[in-house]
């Protein structure tokens, strides 16, 4: 057998004692899939000292875990600290300058810097691969760039982050508010400390640019994410988007289109989306990932599976090992960097959608009429409307509106038109349906 | 650029026309992805004047499709003929034999002779790859070989036919019965003229045991597949696994156990299963596959999409061909073929199943008595049965029973006391319900 493939380890978090662990009750597996043995030489964290629950005396220990790029006993360093800068950056762009394969999970990372550091791979002739940072275990960067390869991509969506659909699924199946299942997924350790960058959909945010880069071959482009989180929502909306067939599910969508001077454009957003109860994408509850890759060939392809946790994360991270070991240095994102297509943000305005419209009013006459009228005027023409007969605190009204299809232009409108109004206790709620 | 790799197509059926389609409309987009274009220089068919929607002049033609296999100006050849033995394998050994990459969606062919001609793509270190051959447009061959690379894997099972599926979805939405539905599914081309193979569950063997192999390093054993088809359903059965809380799906499942001797032994079964309805199998209608994989550390991982027709079939076709041009030319079978463990057929007798029974029996007093007694002498617990009250044409009876949790063995010898019962007027159904 040839000889190992020998990896530095770069955090030793829940994540990185997870591909320890792999590797030691997998190895013999491996090596055998691999073609040679995939060995631990190196490992780094911030503390040294603490019990993982590993055994790291077989490895050399490095206090700075930059210098894990230099070590000229390591093929592939493996980056599992986290922060789209910082130490994760500095590791990441001294290993690939030092002509070593990069394996990362750090999604903030590659929607930030991903396309300098592929550019750095590319020179290098190695590998930059992160399937772990988008959908945890499942393998759909592979998907994507492998499976999928011969088909123009004509979107890609999906449930990114696993607080958020366990936030979603759990409100959903007891009609408790958003408050009340944030704080249990914390304790249940779903949710982080600092819940924003999951519940405002920034994670999901960072794993979009990354798909769409990839689905495309467009420059990534992370800023252009419009991004709408999940924190806003209520039980009365998961309630009435039942009562009209939907479920609310936090969706990562992406497409091109032709922009007025005849480019490529790209839409991206994340947002909560109404899906259709007979979507697959309905079916998808707790801290689970999917993804729909359409093509223009494969149809409809679906991959799901845990978005998150040790033992996912450590399977996607250990298969680009395998994937290098097998001696694949492709583009990391299909094809390369100076292929990738600089596209504008695409004009969302034209686009035609149907709404979930939510206003929170004050309980007086006339706030209907206010309402209907504003979306007339702005040209969008209503499918439904409920007003709940039940009363919250303050004695505010939920009305709830279904717009037929139109242009979301006519939508912002509309609500231009209401804006300021003393009728309304609170901005509007905005979702959009996803179509099945 | 670099050069083109050169492709000769044997087979102009649908899929075939697919391919060559995809490869016209998709050809830049390929080739960006490739990093060289992909190129069809030779294409063979039985009959040279059909119109098949395609142009052929650009591309030189054999009359012997084996002689495609010696052409110098070819690089990689696509059998897409059809057929265990015959041309196709004649095909596939010459071209391997000469040194050319195959790429192939013969189910039949691989499951019969995939070891071999693995053997000769590795000696030649050439590829031979057959993502169409199995859930055709849906990558699982590469999720299970590479994204999956990293795991023990406990379990692999799915809907691998989408012509059973398409019946066993259309008779629980219509409430028709099988035949009714089998000849719907012809006339719409979702079922052949000769429809055993895809309903007697041969087609789903064919590529159970081809995941199978892959999945756990298993010598392919396609004859060792326990195979039971859907012909023998009836409307009644699936109104009674509904009223239950089932759907009813043909699943190829497989896994491996330790047989008495502490060898690894391979369970692989193709049969209907009782589906529980919040499985995300259940959900699966319609001429669609979905295989879900099993890893000890990824979890559960689900690959769906269209099982079969021309452009997902192509379309997996033309990725095997892309992986190809990109340089992966790694064992077939995940791990080189004298790696792959001769695996016995696991003893299922002692494995621990619920079972659905179902008895067709005459309308006369003390056949439930019987039945029942048989279940009791045999040590097979009764959770729930069921008498229909409405009677068949012929004073026929349906009795269905749900069983507790129980080895199969058990269930086998209740079967045998009442084996020549004068009371059953036809041999019972035994279906496994899958567990969620």
């Amino acid at each position: 057998m040839a000889d190992p493939l020998r990896i530095a380890l770069a955090g030793l978090g829940t994540v990185g004692a997870g591909v320890i662990r792999l590797i030691e009750a997998n190895g013999e597996l491996i090596a055998r899939r691999a073609g040679r043995p995939v060995e631990i030489v190196a490992v780094s964290a911030r503390d040294r000292t603490k019990d993982r629950g590993v055994d790291l005396s077989r490895f050399a220990w490095e206090d700075d875990m930059t210098a894990m790029a230099s070590r000229a006993d390591v093929d592939v360093v493996v980056e599992l600290v986290g922060g789209s800068d910082g130490p994760a950056l500095t590791l990441a762009r001294n290993a690939l300058g030092a002509g070593k394969s990069l394996v990362t999970a750090n999604k903030a990372m590659i929607a930030h810097h991903g396309l300098a550091l592929a550019e750095l791979a590319e020179k290098a002739e190695v590998a930059l691969k992160f399937e772990a940072a988008v959908a945890g275990g499942v393998p759909v960067i592979k998907g994507l760039r492998e499976g999928a390869s011969a088909n123009a991509i004509e979107r890609v969506y999906g449930i990114l982050n696993g607080t958020c659909n366990y936030i979603l699924s759990t409100m959903e199946a007891t009609g408790r508010d958003f408050g009340d299942v944030l704080k249990e997924a914390q304790k249940l350790g779903y949710a982080e400390a600092d819940p924003t960058f999951d519940i405002e959909g920034i994670d999901a945010s960072h794993k979009l640019s990354i798909l769409a880069a990839i689905a495309f071959g467009a420059k990534i482009d992370f800023p252009s994410v419009e991004t709408e989180g999940i924190s806003r929502l209520r039980a009365a909306d998961i309630e009435q988007a039942a009562a009209l067939g939907f479920v609310i599910r936090l969706i990562g969508i992406a497409d091109t289109e032709l922009g007025a001077n005849g480019e490529d454009t790209l839409f991206q957003r994340v947002c909560p989306y109404l899906v259709p109860v007979d979507h697959p994408l309905a079916r998808v509850n707790g801290p689970t990932n999917a993804v729909v890759v359409e093509g223009n060939f494969a149809g409809r392809l679906l991959f799901q599976g845990a978005g998150a946790g040790d033992g996912p994360t450590a399977s996607a991270v250990v298969a680009d090992i395998i994937d290098i070991a097998r001696g694949d240095v492709g583009a990391p994102f299909s094809v390369p960097v100076n292929a990738l297509a600089p596209m504008p943000r695409a004009d969302a305005g034209h686009r035609v959608a149907r709404d979930y419209l939510r206003f929170m009013v004050a309980d007086r006459p006339g706030v209907l009429a206010e309402i209907a009228t504003a979306m007339r005027d702005a040209g969008v023409s209503i499918e439904s409307l409920i007003q709940k007969g039940r009363q919250e605190e303050g004695g505010e009204v939920m009305v709830s509106i279904v717009t037929h299809g139109g242009p979301e232009a006519n939508v912002d409108r509309a609500l231009e038109l209401l804006k300021g109004s003393p009728s309304l206790t609170e901005p509007p709620l905005v979702l959009q349906l996803l179509d099945n």
